[in-house]
Protein backbone atom coordinates (compact mmCIF):
# COMPACT_ATOMS: atom_id res chain seq x y z
CA UNK A 1 0.00 0.00 0.00
CA UNK A 2 1.91 3.16 -1.13
CA UNK A 3 -0.55 5.15 1.20
CA UNK A 4 -0.15 5.37 5.23
CA UNK A 5 -3.44 5.58 7.15
CA UNK A 6 -3.30 9.32 7.40
CA UNK A 7 -3.55 9.90 3.73
CA UNK A 8 -5.95 6.78 3.87
CA UNK A 9 -8.03 8.56 6.27
CA UNK A 10 -7.79 11.75 4.18
CA UNK A 11 -9.08 10.26 0.64
CA UNK A 12 -12.03 8.29 2.52
CA UNK A 13 -13.08 12.15 4.21
CA UNK A 14 -13.12 13.29 1.23
CA UNK A 15 -16.10 11.02 -0.29
CA UNK A 16 -18.21 12.43 2.40
CA UNK A 17 -18.50 15.24 -0.50
CA UNK A 18 -21.58 14.81 -2.94
CA UNK A 19 -19.94 13.77 -6.64
CA UNK A 20 -16.38 13.16 -5.09
CA UNK A 21 -15.37 9.49 -6.03
CA UNK A 22 -11.95 7.68 -5.35
CA UNK A 23 -10.57 9.54 -8.13
CA UNK A 24 -11.46 12.97 -7.59
CA UNK A 25 -10.63 12.60 -3.39
CA UNK A 26 -7.09 11.36 -4.57
CA UNK A 27 -6.95 14.15 -6.87
CA UNK A 28 -7.71 16.35 -4.01
CA UNK A 29 -5.21 15.07 -1.17
CA UNK A 30 -2.85 15.56 -3.54
CA UNK A 31 -3.48 18.43 -4.59
CA UNK A 32 -3.68 19.63 -1.17
CA UNK A 33 -0.91 18.05 0.32
CA UNK A 34 1.39 18.82 -2.48
CA UNK A 35 0.38 22.67 -4.12
CA UNK A 36 -1.90 24.37 -1.38
CA UNK A 37 -1.56 23.36 2.37
CA UNK A 38 -2.48 26.88 3.58
CA UNK A 39 -5.86 26.46 1.55
CA UNK A 40 -6.17 22.50 3.37
CA UNK A 41 -5.93 24.25 6.67
CA UNK A 42 -8.57 26.60 5.72
CA UNK A 43 -11.13 24.75 4.75
CA UNK A 44 -10.52 22.49 8.06
CA UNK A 45 -11.05 25.93 10.14
CA UNK A 46 -14.23 27.13 7.87
CA UNK A 47 -15.88 23.34 8.22
CA UNK A 48 -15.43 23.84 12.01
CA UNK A 49 -15.94 27.73 12.33
CA UNK A 50 -19.81 26.26 10.19
CA UNK A 51 -20.30 23.72 12.21
CA UNK A 52 -19.70 25.92 15.17
CA UNK A 53 -22.06 28.73 13.86
CA UNK A 54 -24.48 27.57 11.61
CA UNK A 55 -27.66 26.66 12.70
CA UNK A 56 -31.80 27.30 11.54
CA UNK A 57 -33.17 30.70 11.68
CA UNK A 58 -35.89 30.12 14.31
CA UNK A 59 -38.64 31.67 12.52
CA UNK A 60 -38.02 29.50 8.84
CA UNK A 61 -35.42 26.85 9.15
CA UNK A 62 -33.21 28.33 6.94
CA UNK A 63 -29.31 28.69 7.79
CA UNK A 64 -28.82 31.03 10.10
CA UNK A 65 -25.76 32.93 12.27
CA UNK A 66 -27.58 34.12 14.75
CA UNK A 67 -31.18 33.32 16.21
CA UNK A 68 -32.61 35.02 12.61
CA UNK A 69 -31.42 34.36 9.13
CA UNK A 70 -30.88 37.60 6.95
CA UNK A 71 -34.32 37.71 5.01
CA UNK A 72 -35.85 37.40 8.61
CA UNK A 73 -34.36 40.07 10.40
CA UNK A 74 -34.58 42.35 7.01
CA UNK A 75 -37.09 44.70 7.34
CA UNK A 76 -37.35 45.58 3.66
CA UNK A 77 -38.86 42.60 3.00
CA UNK A 78 -42.55 41.91 2.74
CA UNK A 79 -43.62 40.02 5.65
CA UNK A 80 -47.39 39.29 4.23
CA UNK A 81 -45.89 36.81 1.42
CA UNK A 82 -44.42 33.20 2.53
CA UNK A 83 -42.46 31.41 -0.02
CA UNK A 84 -42.92 27.44 1.28
CA UNK A 85 -40.22 25.58 -0.29
CA UNK A 86 -38.02 21.91 0.74
CA UNK A 87 -34.46 23.12 1.02
CA UNK A 88 -32.45 25.81 1.54
CA UNK A 89 -31.11 25.26 -2.02
CA UNK A 90 -34.09 26.24 -3.32
CA UNK A 91 -34.43 29.60 -1.09
CA UNK A 92 -31.08 30.40 -2.85
CA UNK A 93 -32.62 29.80 -6.55
CA UNK A 94 -35.51 32.06 -5.76
CA UNK A 95 -33.63 34.59 -4.36
CA UNK A 96 -31.28 34.71 -7.35
CA UNK A 97 -34.03 34.45 -9.65
CA UNK A 98 -34.16 38.15 -8.15
CA UNK A 99 -38.61 38.57 -8.26
CA UNK A 100 -39.63 37.94 -4.91
CA UNK A 101 -39.64 39.90 -2.03
CA UNK A 102 -41.30 38.00 0.87
CA UNK A 103 -39.91 35.49 3.50
CA UNK A 104 -39.34 31.94 3.40
CA UNK A 105 -40.42 28.70 5.16
CA UNK A 106 -37.99 25.93 4.60
CA UNK A 107 -39.31 22.57 5.16
CA UNK A 108 -35.94 20.45 4.78
CA UNK A 109 -38.16 17.82 3.14
CA UNK A 110 -41.39 17.06 1.90
CA UNK A 111 -44.11 14.66 3.42
CA UNK A 112 -43.03 10.76 2.85
CA UNK A 113 -44.48 8.14 4.97
CA UNK A 114 -42.76 5.90 3.48
CA UNK A 115 -39.21 7.54 4.90
CA UNK A 116 -41.14 8.65 8.34
CA UNK A 117 -41.42 12.42 7.42
CA UNK A 118 -44.62 13.67 8.70
CA UNK A 119 -45.56 17.14 9.70
CA UNK A 120 -43.70 17.31 12.17
CA UNK A 121 -40.27 16.61 10.60
CA UNK A 122 -41.26 19.48 8.23
CA UNK A 123 -41.65 22.08 10.96
CA UNK A 124 -45.81 22.37 10.77
CA UNK A 125 -45.64 23.33 13.86
CA UNK A 126 -43.45 26.89 13.09
CA UNK A 127 -45.32 27.27 10.38
CA UNK A 128 -48.83 26.80 12.00
CA UNK A 129 -47.70 29.39 14.67
CA UNK A 130 -45.77 31.82 12.28
CA UNK A 131 -49.57 31.62 10.16
CA UNK A 132 -51.46 32.42 13.66
CA UNK A 133 -49.30 35.52 14.06
CA UNK A 134 -52.06 37.74 12.02
CA UNK A 135 -48.99 38.94 9.49
CA UNK A 136 -49.01 36.29 6.73
CA UNK A 137 -52.05 37.34 3.98
CA UNK A 138 -50.75 34.35 1.11
CA UNK A 139 -48.58 31.55 1.43
CA UNK A 140 -46.67 30.47 -1.77
CA UNK A 141 -46.44 26.67 -2.12
CA UNK A 142 -42.77 26.22 -4.17
CA UNK A 143 -42.47 22.04 -3.40
CA UNK A 144 -41.31 20.12 -6.41
CA UNK A 145 -43.37 19.44 -9.11
CA UNK A 146 -42.99 15.22 -8.00
CA UNK A 147 -45.47 12.98 -6.44
CA UNK A 148 -44.12 13.81 -2.75
CA UNK A 149 -43.96 17.57 -3.74
CA UNK A 150 -47.32 17.88 -4.76
CA UNK A 151 -48.90 15.42 -1.79
CA UNK A 152 -47.30 18.12 0.55
CA UNK A 153 -48.53 21.51 -1.47
CA UNK A 154 -52.11 19.94 -1.10
CA UNK A 155 -51.33 18.99 2.41
CA UNK A 156 -50.48 22.92 3.07
CA UNK A 157 -53.13 24.28 1.47
CA UNK A 158 -55.11 22.45 4.15
CA UNK A 159 -53.40 23.63 7.00
CA UNK A 160 -53.71 27.50 5.21
CA UNK A 161 -57.43 26.82 4.10
CA UNK A 162 -57.89 26.61 8.45
CA UNK A 163 -55.89 29.58 9.27
CA UNK A 164 -58.07 31.22 6.87
CA UNK A 165 -55.09 32.30 4.85
CA UNK A 166 -54.96 31.84 0.99
CA UNK A 167 -52.78 29.63 0.04
CA UNK A 168 -50.94 29.84 -4.00
CA UNK A 169 -49.38 27.04 -5.85
CA UNK A 170 -46.00 28.45 -8.24
CA UNK A 171 -46.92 27.76 -11.98
CA UNK A 172 -45.80 24.86 -13.94
CA UNK A 173 -45.13 25.09 -17.92
CA UNK A 174 -43.02 25.62 -20.64
CA UNK A 175 -39.77 27.07 -19.28
CA UNK A 176 -39.01 30.47 -20.57
CA UNK A 177 -36.78 30.23 -23.90
CA UNK A 178 -38.29 26.26 -24.10
CA UNK A 179 -38.95 25.20 -27.55
CA UNK A 180 -42.45 23.34 -27.24
CA UNK A 181 -41.49 20.10 -29.10
CA UNK A 182 -38.43 19.41 -26.78
CA UNK A 183 -40.93 20.12 -23.80
CA UNK A 184 -42.49 16.41 -21.74
CA UNK A 185 -45.75 15.66 -22.00
CA UNK A 186 -46.50 15.95 -18.08
CA UNK A 187 -45.26 19.61 -18.41
CA UNK A 188 -47.10 20.69 -21.21
CA UNK A 189 -50.36 19.46 -20.38
CA UNK A 190 -49.95 21.13 -17.18
CA UNK A 191 -48.87 24.26 -19.02
CA UNK A 192 -52.35 23.92 -21.09
CA UNK A 193 -54.63 23.16 -18.32
CA UNK A 194 -52.75 26.08 -16.60
CA UNK A 195 -53.56 28.74 -19.64
CA UNK A 196 -54.19 32.42 -18.60
CA UNK A 197 -56.35 35.22 -20.71
CA UNK A 198 -54.02 37.46 -22.80
CA UNK A 199 -55.33 41.08 -21.52
CA UNK A 200 -54.82 43.77 -24.12
CA UNK A 201 -52.39 45.96 -22.06
CA UNK A 202 -50.10 43.43 -22.28
CA UNK B 1 -27.20 38.64 1.44
CA UNK B 2 -29.00 34.90 1.57
CA UNK B 3 -25.85 33.71 3.53
CA UNK B 4 -23.61 34.75 6.36
CA UNK B 5 -20.40 35.28 6.99
CA UNK B 6 -19.23 31.87 8.17
CA UNK B 7 -21.25 30.07 5.78
CA UNK B 8 -19.58 32.25 2.96
CA UNK B 9 -16.28 31.47 4.49
CA UNK B 10 -16.82 28.02 3.98
CA UNK B 11 -18.11 28.19 0.42
CA UNK B 12 -14.51 29.82 -0.45
CA UNK B 13 -12.50 27.49 1.12
CA UNK B 14 -14.34 24.72 -0.58
CA UNK B 15 -13.22 26.59 -3.92
CA UNK B 16 -9.30 25.65 -3.06
CA UNK B 17 -10.23 21.76 -4.18
CA UNK B 18 -9.52 21.42 -7.54
CA UNK B 19 -12.49 21.14 -9.87
CA UNK B 20 -14.74 22.89 -8.05
CA UNK B 21 -16.38 26.14 -8.71
CA UNK B 22 -18.79 28.00 -7.32
CA UNK B 23 -22.00 25.89 -8.03
CA UNK B 24 -20.20 22.51 -6.58
CA UNK B 25 -19.21 24.61 -3.36
CA UNK B 26 -22.65 25.52 -2.41
CA UNK B 27 -23.52 22.16 -3.15
CA UNK B 28 -21.23 20.42 -1.00
CA UNK B 29 -21.61 23.14 1.83
CA UNK B 30 -25.49 22.74 1.33
CA UNK B 31 -25.35 18.85 1.79
CA UNK B 32 -22.57 19.04 4.72
CA UNK B 33 -24.82 21.23 6.68
CA UNK B 34 -27.86 20.00 5.87
CA UNK B 35 -27.40 16.34 5.80
CA UNK B 36 -23.73 15.11 7.02
CA UNK B 37 -22.51 17.05 9.90
CA UNK B 38 -20.23 14.03 11.45
CA UNK B 39 -18.90 14.05 7.70
CA UNK B 40 -17.72 17.38 7.46
CA UNK B 41 -16.21 17.25 11.17
CA UNK B 42 -14.12 13.93 10.25
CA UNK B 43 -12.82 15.71 6.92
CA UNK B 44 -11.83 18.66 8.75
CA UNK B 45 -10.17 16.45 11.20
CA UNK B 46 -8.49 14.45 8.77
CA UNK B 47 -7.10 17.69 6.78
CA UNK B 48 -5.58 18.53 9.91
CA UNK B 49 -4.57 14.95 10.89
CA UNK B 50 -2.68 14.72 7.33
CA UNK B 51 -1.90 18.14 7.50
CA UNK B 52 0.25 17.80 11.00
CA UNK B 53 1.76 14.06 9.72
CA UNK B 54 2.00 13.77 6.11
CA UNK B 55 5.31 14.81 5.40
CA UNK B 56 8.08 14.07 2.51
CA UNK B 57 10.01 10.59 2.50
CA UNK B 58 13.76 11.12 3.21
CA UNK B 59 14.76 9.03 0.46
CA UNK B 60 12.57 9.22 -2.65
CA UNK B 61 10.41 12.39 -1.70
CA UNK B 62 6.88 10.82 -1.91
CA UNK B 63 4.58 11.40 0.62
CA UNK B 64 5.59 9.78 3.88
CA UNK B 65 4.23 9.41 7.55
CA UNK B 66 7.21 8.71 9.15
CA UNK B 67 10.92 8.72 8.26
CA UNK B 68 10.41 6.80 5.22
CA UNK B 69 7.52 6.19 2.64
CA UNK B 70 6.47 2.37 2.65
CA UNK B 71 7.73 2.13 -0.55
CA UNK B 72 11.63 3.09 0.89
CA UNK B 73 10.64 0.78 4.26
CA UNK B 74 9.70 -2.14 2.00
CA UNK B 75 12.22 -4.88 2.09
CA UNK B 76 10.62 -7.26 -0.44
CA UNK B 77 10.72 -4.16 -2.76
CA UNK B 78 14.37 -3.90 -5.79
CA UNK B 79 16.49 -1.59 -4.56
CA UNK B 80 19.11 -1.64 -7.56
CA UNK B 81 15.97 0.01 -9.69
CA UNK B 82 14.83 3.35 -9.31
CA UNK B 83 11.93 4.91 -11.55
CA UNK B 84 12.17 8.38 -11.50
CA UNK B 85 8.87 10.39 -11.84
CA UNK B 86 7.33 14.16 -12.31
CA UNK B 87 4.77 13.82 -8.95
CA UNK B 88 3.39 11.30 -6.23
CA UNK B 89 0.37 10.89 -8.97
CA UNK B 90 2.97 9.49 -11.37
CA UNK B 91 3.83 6.50 -9.05
CA UNK B 92 0.19 5.74 -7.30
CA UNK B 93 0.14 5.32 -11.36
CA UNK B 94 2.82 3.29 -12.08
CA UNK B 95 2.07 0.92 -8.45
CA UNK B 96 -2.15 0.66 -9.68
CA UNK B 97 0.25 -0.93 -13.19
CA UNK B 98 1.21 -3.16 -10.98
CA UNK B 99 4.09 -4.16 -12.95
CA UNK B 100 7.51 -2.55 -11.21
CA UNK B 101 8.67 -3.97 -8.08
CA UNK B 102 11.35 -1.27 -7.67
CA UNK B 103 11.73 1.92 -6.00
CA UNK B 104 11.21 6.04 -6.81
CA UNK B 105 12.47 8.89 -6.87
CA UNK B 106 10.07 11.78 -7.00
CA UNK B 107 10.83 15.43 -8.49
CA UNK B 108 7.89 17.32 -7.26
CA UNK B 109 8.07 19.13 -10.74
CA UNK B 110 10.12 19.11 -13.65
CA UNK B 111 13.00 21.63 -15.20
CA UNK B 112 11.58 24.34 -16.25
CA UNK B 113 14.07 27.59 -15.96
CA UNK B 114 11.15 30.01 -17.32
CA UNK B 115 9.55 28.78 -13.82
CA UNK B 116 12.49 28.82 -11.78
CA UNK B 117 12.48 25.42 -11.46
CA UNK B 118 15.80 24.16 -11.33
CA UNK B 119 17.80 20.92 -10.27
CA UNK B 120 17.64 22.10 -6.63
CA UNK B 121 14.53 22.30 -6.22
CA UNK B 122 13.74 18.77 -8.48
CA UNK B 123 15.98 17.64 -5.24
CA UNK B 124 18.80 16.31 -7.85
CA UNK B 125 21.25 16.70 -4.49
CA UNK B 126 19.03 13.65 -2.94
CA UNK B 127 19.04 11.26 -6.21
CA UNK B 128 23.10 11.84 -6.44
CA UNK B 129 23.45 10.39 -2.83
CA UNK B 130 20.92 7.81 -4.05
CA UNK B 131 22.86 6.80 -6.86
CA UNK B 132 26.19 7.01 -4.88
CA UNK B 133 24.93 4.29 -2.32
CA UNK B 134 26.28 2.31 -4.42
CA UNK B 135 23.02 -0.09 -4.64
CA UNK B 136 21.13 1.11 -7.68
CA UNK B 137 22.04 -0.61 -10.85
CA UNK B 138 19.42 1.11 -13.48
CA UNK B 139 17.75 4.96 -13.31
CA UNK B 140 14.46 4.58 -14.71
CA UNK B 141 12.88 7.84 -16.21
CA UNK B 142 9.65 8.28 -16.42
CA UNK B 143 9.44 11.81 -16.61
CA UNK B 144 6.41 13.02 -19.14
CA UNK B 145 6.32 13.03 -22.66
CA UNK B 146 6.36 17.32 -22.87
CA UNK B 147 8.29 19.66 -23.70
CA UNK B 148 10.14 19.79 -20.86
CA UNK B 149 9.93 15.85 -19.55
CA UNK B 150 12.45 15.53 -22.46
CA UNK B 151 14.37 17.78 -21.29
CA UNK B 152 14.38 17.06 -17.47
CA UNK B 153 14.75 13.42 -18.96
CA UNK B 154 18.12 14.29 -20.55
CA UNK B 155 19.53 15.83 -17.48
CA UNK B 156 18.32 12.76 -15.73
CA UNK B 157 20.50 10.44 -18.29
CA UNK B 158 23.88 12.80 -18.31
CA UNK B 159 23.93 12.43 -14.18
CA UNK B 160 23.19 9.13 -14.32
CA UNK B 161 26.33 8.91 -17.08
CA UNK B 162 28.84 10.91 -14.85
CA UNK B 163 27.79 8.22 -12.15
CA UNK B 164 28.32 5.16 -14.17
CA UNK B 165 24.52 3.69 -13.77
CA UNK B 166 22.55 3.28 -16.97
CA UNK B 167 19.62 5.22 -17.23
CA UNK B 168 16.52 4.28 -19.28
CA UNK B 169 13.64 5.85 -20.80
CA UNK B 170 10.02 4.38 -20.26
CA UNK B 171 8.86 3.52 -23.80
CA UNK B 172 6.58 5.77 -25.57
CA UNK B 173 4.34 4.24 -28.60
CA UNK B 174 0.90 3.39 -29.25
CA UNK B 175 -1.48 2.70 -26.15
CA UNK B 176 -2.25 -0.98 -25.87
CA UNK B 177 -5.83 -1.46 -26.97
CA UNK B 178 -5.46 1.37 -29.14
CA UNK B 179 -6.59 1.94 -32.83
CA UNK B 180 -3.73 3.08 -34.78
CA UNK B 181 -6.04 6.02 -37.08
CA UNK B 182 -6.81 7.29 -33.57
CA UNK B 183 -3.14 7.95 -32.63
CA UNK B 184 -1.48 11.59 -33.05
CA UNK B 185 1.49 11.76 -35.34
CA UNK B 186 3.74 12.58 -32.94
CA UNK B 187 3.10 9.53 -30.96
CA UNK B 188 2.71 7.10 -33.85
CA UNK B 189 6.32 8.17 -35.57
CA UNK B 190 7.67 7.58 -32.09
CA UNK B 191 6.19 4.27 -32.32
CA UNK B 192 7.97 3.19 -35.49
CA UNK B 193 11.24 5.04 -34.41
CA UNK B 194 11.26 3.06 -30.89
CA UNK B 195 10.02 -0.70 -32.72
CA UNK B 196 11.77 -3.80 -31.32
CA UNK B 197 12.39 -7.21 -33.34
CA UNK B 198 10.11 -9.41 -33.10
CA UNK B 199 11.60 -12.51 -31.31
CA UNK B 200 10.79 -16.36 -32.00
CA UNK B 201 9.80 -17.15 -28.53
CA UNK B 202 7.60 -14.69 -27.97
Amino acid sequence: MIFGPRLRGLLDALRCLPGVGPKSAQRMALHLLERDREGAEGLAAALEDALAHVRRCAQCRMFAESELCPVCESHSRDSTLVCVVESPADVIAVEESGGYRGRYFVLLGRLSPIDGVGPAELGIDDLESLMSGGEVRELIIATSATVEGEATAGFLGGIARNHGIPATRIAHGVPVGGELEYVDGGTLSRAIAGRSAIRDDA
